[in-house]
Order: structure tokens, then sequence, then C-alpha cells
């Protein structure tokens, strides 16, 4: 299952020795970004192995026309695709008239890839004996500079290593590009226009239909020997295409280096008119800093992040390894810079699941972000939401609901759904009160009250009211039912009041209105201005208000859990441990009808709930549903083992609770779904985070303020995180031994540590 | 909601007047076909304006790389499409230089189109005045041999009104043409051979992939004034077209007529190499035989049929012309000759649907053949199921079922499973049972056990092993439940326990059962062949018949009914009559999951089961289901009014029976559901058949013997219908009055009318 080629380091991914059947896995596990824009770790130079080649740009996108088997009513028309962006990176390499191409030389040694996490960079270098016998060095270095976000940087040195050398480097743009994944072979990108001055190149292009404007553009310069050389290039361009071509001589031992400054400028954040001038503007303010000058400024930019977000792990280098490549991935994708922009599931690490938006984002990435980032970025997110609003009211209208009920969509770029499967798109409903609950997480961490009124009371009631419409009083129960839905356990679907929904559906209902109420007390204005919006009337709040109190839930006496869905009982009931290990993974073995009819379970869903209303819960009612539904879970997505391993470890299960940690710690670096190549899972990586901080750590907002229940895997010295908690940082290093809290700031702080009050000073250690 | 442009007739279907918007329909309307080719009524000669071109040959299919939006484990690779054929029909007319083409003329007057179905041909004839003021009178006849069935004939006669005018007739063979729904704008046919000799010209084609080579032929003769001109054409071919080009010069009144005698040969039925030649020596038949000749056998043909098959109702012409519609579009789809063949649900009218085979032809069209035509016909339908039993083994196997356990296919051509939708293809399995009570219902009505011991017990067996298997045990129902299917109400998915679904599943095993015990007393060597090939053993048998004996039946005590589902009762019970109009039909108003969770039922589903096997349920129990679930049935499938139809008459509710079969009768005709462009829906025309003589006439067969309850609508004076029993045919008259029943053959009959025993002696009339 391991693939185990990454080399264990506390703070670099590093493989070693040159594999062509690793290229394409490696490509993902050495992606850079920068919140703005990434890049797979693809190759400057030619490169004739298999390959996946993607540059991509935050919120660019194109509607790519949608695949449908057989159409129902309701379903979009597009399916929004993160595109494969013009590359900027090339630069094609010749020495002594042969093009360099690690898949065609004679030998290749010494290879070495550093993706340094500390620093935001990432290195690739080599040894390579030519076909014609010339031996040279290779080492090039790459970053996505987080001070100037349209700009990346390449130091391409070449060293000849037998003899005299004639090196030729051909930087260039190439916006003939396309997506793997295309469904029609549409075409994206419009290019427009192709110009070069000087040492510079760039390249005007447009998407088809979104009509995003983007200018790629190269700033380079060339070393020999460290000194800057004064050399014109060679020019060639074409419709999609601009190469610069330098010639430099270098004596045998002598290295002469490219630096390569390039990126985009985008009409998102430009005049349309100006997207050209802005990137000659951009990467000149970059190259006249130079390479290192810039490399410095990352270095400090990226130490200034994990000063808050790192995680330090004591006496287990990979898992060190595993949470830090965790952090650093999601730091790369988001940064929290722009409320137009959200976390997509692979980032910039390849197009699967078309980079949009899912409710992994309110359900998972949120309290990652809000403890190791000022709390901004977490209500840009939530904000993110509220934009769409709109679009969420006319997704529902698509499917009958009125009266400005809100549906968000399961997977979008602007708000408007993009997914076609009826059973996901029409019926996986509960990512609804995903949006509500968010707001929630936020306001009880953030103590920011503020967003309510401001923002989040519309959602809440747009959200509130399709529950009380999608909800239907069962006269055989005399209760109010949701039918026909899918839940966080999409091996379900189609099923009758799934007990995670209901309850969901339940809370939204009863929260909106708590939140009405209050605003209605202590904001009027804004309260004035969200009714005469929303036309919301008691008659209409009273009526919501019975569909939460008579919901059903559908419960087991005999088991004493509440139950999945109302059919859950009636299938064969053999536990996961008593399947055989042939059928596994279900989703690649079976038809589809035998997962449906299957007990298992893809990731937690009652238990979902029960880990977002922790507190309704007693921690006996939690064992009881945890060892009823665990046995049936074969966590076959990325998400599911980090809310299990929370809650083995507030169950005092510490071996169980570090198993699952290391299954989703390394999922990616280990490659345990034989998919690493297609990208890298980022959502699911805050969920790490969360294993860490609330399982481990026990980290929870209590009565307004932080409660820990460290605990320490055996396996582990010690490990280290910080939080910041309402402009506090807290420090908390939990060893075998014993928890210290060191709290920065200048206000004390009360905790609770194990149930315990306890009062911090700032500047100050606590033992406990 | 009628568009009602089709002139009531007892025997033919009219159309008078010419309407651009209405050619689409018409060409699906006055389709021809012979049972193994067939084709829409597209005009002859050059046509601009919308038209829907087809024309099919029974058996040739291609397999379409399968379009899906999600790929689930278990689909199918391809679905088969009904090919569109080499155009053989086509003839260029021009006069006196100008190209005759009715979307281009000055005026079309007079324009009428006639299929008389007592004789088996279409014609259609205008008045034009074309452009350059001559003035036309045109009519084409046209039929598709019963006699030489790979043969189609047409007359085509221009007289020229006005003035002399000289005339082009151009005939001519277009294998260049393509499906209008194809996935992926794929190639299906092969053209390698274009030849012409004479008056003849041949294209040999084959399918892509499945390879069918298809010779298209023509041979042609030129009249005027009623003589056979010695005329040489000029040809012009290329590589999918051949045409020959004949000039007459006709006077003011003078009429010149072209004979084309055109079709297909086929690989399926001659050697590959002999395409050609078989196509040349079959024409030259026919054309020796020449139009007139030819026209009388077919008259002779369509008369022996309609002797058996024809309904006569007095009174109601529009009943009258629906009903003889129908039988005519079966008998024009499928005569069993050839167990190859099945009945799409199509016929040769149009694309839709693949053309394949679905269970409409085991559920609905078996007894119309059975009744109509001799036995073997229902017999050769029964026996292509078991000619693809191997591949519904394999079927099931994709499934995860084993041990020769069957899923016959939802949709297929060749036996391999077409259809792409998890819900149905996965979760329809009721179809299976479907397979299983044909045999039931031949060897009920034609008495003959044989095919049980030679072919019918192997699938029976088959069948019966994939609901052991499908079922599990529910430890908390202490019942065998089936999880996850969708039954014949297609507007709910992945329910569990479709009361009709359990009930077949439980039926299907015990009926197995049944047979092999009586085959292992009565059929010894067939026993032993079946046994050492099927390797079912006596514990096999019992932990079947423990699953048929454990079934669970979900059933409402308040209601006092079978539940369709286990969840039914926690829908919201508003009936159809309560629903708006304007949401109706909810498959084009409504998304797909507010279909799903509504009460609403697209056809028969525990109704279906009623019908089936109504002599397991009492009156008043039927009374009660039908009054529990047609109020909330939409009859949005064609197979849906007839089943309500027949059962509203068993209840001597013929008011609302009458209703149904309106609805039934002239769905096409009247293109109730705005779709007829597509093609008719031939499956659904055997239930209007089954409305009147199951319905109306009431028959049954009880205990070998015939039984009738006859009823009338009070709109007619009288019915009657012709029924094969036995090698008995005995015709069935019902008036206001009374019945009378005349018996053919040389044995007497015993028969039940209303329950009382009557013996009819042969060429008697007999009166009740």
């Amino acid at each position: 299952m391991n693939q185990d080629y990454i080399k264990p380091d506390n703070w670099s991914i590093i493989e070693e020795g040159f594999d062509v059947e690793r290229v394409k896995s490696s490509e993902s596990l050495f992606s850079i970004g920068n919140g703005a824009m990434g890049q797979r770790a693809n190759f400057e130079e030619t490169y004739t192995g298999p390959t996946f080649q993607g540059s991509y740009i935050a919120g660019v996108y194109y509607p790519d026309k949608t695949r449908v088997g057989w159409w129902k009513n309701g379903y979009p028309e597009y399916f929004a695709k993160v595109l494969n962006a013009p590359n900027w990176i090339g630069i094609d390499v010749e020495i002594n008239g042969e093009k360099l191409n690690l898949h065609k030389c004679k030998t290749v040694s010494d290879f070495r890839r550093e993706l340094n996490m500390k620093e935001g960079w990432y290195q690739r270098s080599f040894k390579a004996v030519l076909r014609n016998n010339t031996e040279i060095l290779v080492r090039s270095t790459r970053f996505l500079s987080l001070d100037l976000d349209e700009v990346g940087a390449i130091k391409y040195e070449v060293t000849s290593l037998n003899k005299e050398a004639i090196v030729h480097f051909t930087p260039y743009l190439d916006a003939g590009i396309t997506n793997e994944d295309t469904n029609w072979d549409d075409k994206f990108w419009d290019t427009y226009e192709v110009s070069h001055k000087g040492n510079a190149a760039y390249i005007s292009s447009k998407t088809m239909k979104t009509e995003f404007h983007v200018c790629t553009g190269m700033l380079n310069q060339l070393f020999l020997d460290g000194k800057k050389q004064d050399v014109y290039p060679t020019v060639e361009t074409n419709k999609t295409y601009a190469s610069l071509k330098y010639e430099v001589k270098v004596e045998k031992g002598q290295t002469t280096e490219l630096h390569k400054f390039g990126g985009y400028t985008v009409s998102l954040n430009h005049k349309q008119e100006d997207i050209a001038s802005a990137s000659a503007a951009v990467l000149k303010q970059a190259s006249e800093s130079g390479f290192e000058a810039l490399l410095d400024l990352q270095k400090k930019a990226w130490s200034k992040i994990w000063e808050m977000a790192d995680i330090v792990i004591d006496g287990d280098v990979k898992a060190q390894q595993g949470i830090r490549f965790n952090i650093f991935q999601l730091n790369q994708t988001y940064l929290g810079k722009d409320a137009r922009l959200n976390i997509g599931p692979k980032g910039f690490t390849g197009e699967k699941y078309g980079g949009s938006t899912y409710w992994d984002t309110e359900a998972y990435c949120i309290p990652f972000y809000m403890a190791t980032k000022n709390q901004n970025v977490a209500r840009s997110l939530l904000q993110y939401r509220y934009n769409h609003l709109d679009k969420a009211i006319e997704n529902a209208e698509k499917l009958g609901f009125t009266n400005g009920a809100a549906l968000y969509p399961m997977v979008t770029m602007n708000g408007e759904e993009c997914h076609n499967e009826w059973e996901i798109t029409f019926e996986e409903i509960h990512r609804n009160g995903a949006m509500t609950f968010a707001i929630y997480n936020y306001l009880r961490y953030t103590g920011d009250y503020s967003y309510i009124p401001e923002m989040g009371l519309e959602v809440m009631i747009a959200i509130a009211r399709f529950w009380h419409q999608r909800a239907t009083f069962s006269t055989d129960k005399e209760k109010y039912v949701i039918l026909g839905v899918t839940g966080p356990n999409e091996y379900e679907n189609n099923i009758n009041n799934n007990w995670y929904t209901n309850y969901l559906a339940k809370w939204c209902i009863e929260y909106c209105v708590e939140n009405i109420e209050k605003v209605k007390s202590e904001y009027e204005i804004d309260y004035n201005r969200i009714i005469e919006k929303t036309k919301l009337g008691q008659e209409e709040i009273n009526a919501m208000l019975k569909v939460a109190e008579k919901m059903y839930f559908p419960y087991s006496e005999k088991h004493q859990v509440y139950l999945q869905q109302d059919g859950f009982l009636d299938k064969e009931l053999i536990t996961v441990d008593n399947l055989d290990k042939s059928q596994r993974p279900i989703n690649q073995k079976w038809s589809w009808d035998r997962i449906l009819r299957s007990p298992y379970i893809k990731q937690a869903d009652t238990l979902q709930g029960f880990y977002m209303f922790e507190d309704q819960f007693t921690k006996e009612e939690l064992k009881r549903h945890f060892d009823f539904y665990e046995p049936f879970t074969v966590h076959e997505s990325s998400l599911s083992p980090c809310v299990h391993s929370i809650q083995a470890a507030t169950l005092d299960r510490m071996d169980q609770a570090y198993t699952f940690y290391l299954r989703t710690s390394r999922l990616d670096l280990d490659d345990y779904n034989k998919e690493v190549e297609e990208g890298l899972h980022i959502t699911s990586m805050a969920g790490t985070w969360m294993s860490i901080v609330e399982g481990f750590g026990g980290l929870r907002v209590k009565n307004d303020r932080l409660s820990f229940t460290p605990k320490i895997p055996k396996e582990w010295k010690g490990y280290a995180f910080n939080v910041n908690f309402r402009n506090s940082i807290l420090k908390v290093n939990v060893s075998q031994e014993g928890t210290t809290f060191n709290l920065e700031g200048e206000h004390e702080l009360l905790i609770y540590v194990d149930g315990k009050e306890f009062t911090i000073s700032p500047n100050s250690l606590m033992s406990v």
C-alpha cells in the first residue's frame, strides 16, 4: 500500500533517484502554490516520459458543457472546471546541440527533489550523461512568491562536468494547452496577443465563455559564474507561444544560470486592458529585486505562517513530515486574502473534482484557518457563501422551492450548482446545514457576533426556509420526515430520514430562530433591513419551529442508537472485519447496488453529527454510537479517518486514534489510495490538523473559553501546536510527562484543562 | 392535448392538407414495416423542411460507446442502437428543370396521406405548382412486402396538369446516413462496394464493430401512360451513393410512373459474400412480378393477418381506427418468424430507446401474439430469452452474483445489458421475474408444456438463483428482504421491499421448484441434462424455498393494503386530483428528487402484481388496492392505462375502464404526449389489445379453459374479436344485447362465460 519513496525529514519532502514510474506522483507531491496560483512539479526542460502537466490560477475556471447519460430535470448545464493555465515555467535546454530530456539521457544520477516546506521553495537536481557524452549537473530552484503573488521565480543552473559546452536556454510561454478532463474536447482558451520586448515576453489569453483575461509573462536573466550576462535572445513566437533563446559557452566545471521570473496577471484583479502592462510591471519589480532577494522574502513569509500554523512532533519524523506537509499544502492553496476564492479539494495540484468548492470547506477547513490565522480569513470563507446566496436561492428554485429558500450547491465555482448526479446534486442536501454550522462554529470560536446581523442571518434564514419546505409531514408517523436524501455516507442514496440530515435540519431552524430573536433585540437596524429583504413573518417562523419540534429521528431501542436512516437495520450487518480483503475498496470492486444495500459506510455520517454537536450528547452515547457504526465504516473517503480519530481520542482509545491519525496524515505522501498522481487531497488535510489539535489535544471552545484534554500517543515523545484564540496566541506543548501552555499577548486567558479552570498569564509558561 | 388531424376512418389512417409542422409527426404515424425492415414515412423526393429520416433493418444494430456522467462499477460499455440504415426509397424528381421539393413549391394542394391498414400500403398524393409554373399531380404508393420480406416497392406517378413537361426521375441509394442519437458522432456504417447494372444498383455496407453486412439494392421500371419504357438511365455513383437518372417527356394530362423495387439483404440471412447476388435475385423476382401483382399478394397477406387479429368496434369510428392502428403496427413490427428478433419499443418508427428489447415483451406483448398467431410465435419470443441465458448469467456475474444466477438485461439487443443508470440497470430487477411469468403465461394459454423441459426450466432455475442470492435476511424483521430496488413505478428508486418485486421473487422460486419436481418425475432425460448442466442440488433448492417462505411483504393494517414499498406511508399522500394541472406531467415539470419523494406512481406497480396474479387475490382485495393506488397514479408511462383499464372493467367500472382505454388506444394518433414525431409506442399497443380482450371481454384462462366476462362500454354498439386458443379459433361478438361465440375448427370447446360453463360446437353460433 505504502509507496514509501519519500525520505523522512522534519521539514522537507525529499525524493532521491529518478524513476519514470514515479514522475506523475511526484509532480503532485512537489506541487507549489501561493494562494493565487499554483502548479504541479512538472520539469522545466523537455520531458517526453509520462507526465501530467498542470498550472492553475485561483478563481479562473471554465463552464464545461456537462456530460450525462440520462438527463434529469433540474440538472445544471455545465460543470465548472479548474483550468490548466498557460505554461510559464518551460525552459528548453540544449547542450552541445542536444536537447536535454531526462527520458532520453544515457544516464541520470543523483536525481533529487526537495520541497522545502519551512522556506517555501522546490528544488530539483541531477547529473546526466547526454547521448553526446556531455556530463552535466543541473539544479533548478523554484518558488511562487507569497509577497508578489502574481510572480514565480526559477533559478535554473547548468554545470558542465566533463567538457566545454555550448548551452542554449530557451525559456518560453505556452498558451496552447488543454485540460486532460474536458468533456467534449472543447477549446478553453482563446489567445489574442503574443508580444516580446528585450528579455521579456507576454501572452494574453481569455477563457472561452467566462472571459477571464490572463496575461502570462516571463522575464529572464542569464548568469555565468554568478555574473549577469548582457545577451540578447533570439525570439520565436506563434499564435499561442513565445520563446527567447539564449546562448552561453561554459568551460568544464563552469556553471551558467537562467533566472526566469514569470506568472499571471488576471482581469479578476486588473482592468482587462491593463493585464499586459501589469505583468510587465510586476515582473520588472521582481527581477530588479532578483531571485535571491525574492527568495529571502519568501523564507520570511513562510516563517511567519509557520509561527502560527506549525505543529511540532517529537520522536516521530514521519508523523512530523506528514503533518507539516498537510499544513504547508493548505497554506499553499488558500491564504484567505480574497473572499472570491475558496479551497478546492485538489488545490493547485490537479484537475479532478473541478477544483470547485464543496462542503468540505465549512465542515473540515474552517477550524484550521480560524486557529492558525487572523479571524478575517474564516470570515472571508463565510462571506464567500453569503456572496453566493442569490445563486443558492436560484438553485433551490430549480428544484421547486419557493419564498427565498436556498440550497447551496454540492460543487460550485460561482455559486451555481455544477454537479450532475441526482442522488448527490438533488439529494445530498445536508451540505446546506454545514453552511449554518460554519457560522455557529465561527461565532463560537471567534466571539465575533457582528457577522450574523451583517451577513450570516440572511444565509441562515434562507437555509431554515429550505428545511422547512423540504421536510414533509408523515401522517403515519405523526412527525416531520425528510425523504429521499443522501447523507455524508454517499454509499447510501435516496434514503429516508438520514439521522444526520434530520438533526441538522432541526438544529438549523432552531439556531436561526434563536438568532432572529437576538438580532431583533440587539441589532434593530439590521433586523429591519433583513426582514424587509426576506419578508419573514412570525407565521412562517412558527411553522418552521413546528417542523423542528416535530422532527422524526429513527432510533433503535434494541441497540440504543439513532439509526443512520430508516432502513439501516434491515441490512445484512456484517462488520468490515468480516469482509474479505479481496473485496476492498468496495467502491472499486462492487457494483453500485451492492454497495448501496450493504451496511458499509464511506465516511462518518451519524458520527459526523456527534462530532459537530458533541455537547448535545453524553460520552456514553458517543461510545455506543461509535461502537455501533465504526465497525461498518470502510473509510473510503479521505474525510473519514480524522473524525474517527478525534472521537477515538475522546473515548480514551489512543491506539485507535493514532491508527486513524496515521491514515489521514500521510494519505498522499504514502499514496494509500494509489491515485496521488491525480493530485493531492487538500481539504482532508485540514482534518489531519484537527486530529491532533482537537483529537489528541482535545481542544474545544466551551463557554467562550478554550478547553483542552491533552493526550499523547505512546509512539511520540511530545507534540506542540499553537492556536490563535480571540487575538491571544496560545502555545500548547504536550509530552508524555505533562502539558505546558504559553500565552502570547497582553491579557490573561482563562482556559479549561481536563475540565478544570486555569488562568494563564501572558508570556509565562504554565505546566499542567 | 389532442392534435386531432388524422381523419376518422375504419380502416385507414388519413391526413389531408399539407402542414410543415406536421411532417415529422406524420412520418411516424405513416411508418411502414414488414417485420424484417421498416421505415418512417419520409418523402421519396427531396424535402428541405424539418424531417426525421429513418430506415431500419430488424436485428441490425451498433454498439454505440456509452455516455455517462459518472461511471459506476458494473456499467456496460455500450448502448446498442437501432441503426438508421441506407436509404433505398429516395427518388429525386425534376420537372422542367426544377427539383420537386414540397418545401419550395408555389402552392401545394390536395395533399393527402393514407395508410391503408387493411391492405398494408401507404399512399401520398398532392397537387403542386412549381416555381416554374408547371402544375403537377403526384401520387406515390409504397409497401414493404410481407411475402418477399427483403423487398419494398414504390409506384411514383407524376401527371403534368397544365403543360408539356420534361420529367427526370433519379431514384437513388444513399448509404451516407447517420443516426440522430449518436453519443459521440461515431461513424456507424462502412460502405465498401457500389455497383450498378442496367436499371439496378447496389451498395454493400457493413456496420462498424458488429459487422452486419447489408446490401441495399434498387431496380427501377419507367412507365408512360401505363406502358413500360425501354430507356437507359444515366448513372452517378460515389463512395456511398448510387443513382440512375431517367428522362421522360409527358404531354399535358399525361402520367409517367416510376416503379422502384428496393430493400435489404443482410448477412443475418445470407452468406456475407452473397448479399449482393441475393439482392439482385430478389429484386429481379419482385420486378418480374411487377408492382401490381406484388401489391395483390400484400393485400392477401394482410387479409390473413386481419382474419385472426382484427377487433371490430361498432358505433365508434375513432375507437375502431385506434385499435386497428395498434394491431397493424404490432404486426408491422414483429411477425414471429425469427427467434433472433424481438419487439422494440419504437418498432421501425424511430431511434429512441435504442430499439432494443425490454420487459415490455414478456409483460405486455406475449398475450397479443399468443391469441392472434400460431403459438410458435410466442414460443419464439420465449426462446429469444433462452438463447440469451448465458449472457444473462454473465450480466449477473458483473454485479457479484455467482453459481449460474441470471439477471436479464433491462435493455438489450444481443443479451448483453445496454442501459446505464444505476437505479434502473442494477436495481429495476423485477424485469427478471417477467421472464418466468412469460413462461407460465405461455403454458397457461397454450398448454404446451414441452417448452419447460426443453428450455424454460433452465431459465427459471437461473432466475430463482438470482432471487435467492439477491434477498438478504433482516434480523430485525426475521424475514428475507429485498433492498435497493426500483419497481415498475420508476418514480421511486432504490427503495426497500417493493411489494411487486418481493412477490415476484417468491413466486419465481416456488414456480421454479414446482416445475423442477414435475420435470424430474415426467421428463427424466431432460431433468438429468438440466441438473448436470446447472449443478442444482437439493440443498440449494431448500435454501431457495426458505427465502420464498420467509419473504417479507410490507403491509398496512390501517389501509388493509400491501405497501408499494417500506416507506410509502411516510409520503405526503396527496392524490393526483389535488395536484395542480400546471405541475403535470411531473416528469417534465419536477426535479427528480421531488418526483421520488412524491407519492405519484408512473405506471401500475402493486397493481401490476394484481394484474399478473389476479387469481391469488379476491376481488375485494383488488378493489381496495385499486382504490388506494390508482388515485396516486399519473400514468406517465404508455404501459400504464391498459392495466388499469382491465382492472376497472373487472371491478365493473366501465366508465373508468373506457376512459383508460381511450387514453391508450389513440395515444399516438392523437399524440397525447406531444412526442409522436420521435416514433410510435409499439409495445404499449399490445396493452390496448389487452384492454379490449382481457378488459371488456374479460378473457382469462382458467383450468385450461377460456373464460369470459363480457362487458361493453355504453358508447359502443358492439365489438368483436377472435382468439386462437390451442388450435381452435373462437370469434367473440359482444353487443349491448348480449354476446355470441362462434367456433372454427373440428372440436367442441368448453368455455366459461360469467363463471358458467358452456360447450360450443364447431361452426355454430352460441348466444349468451
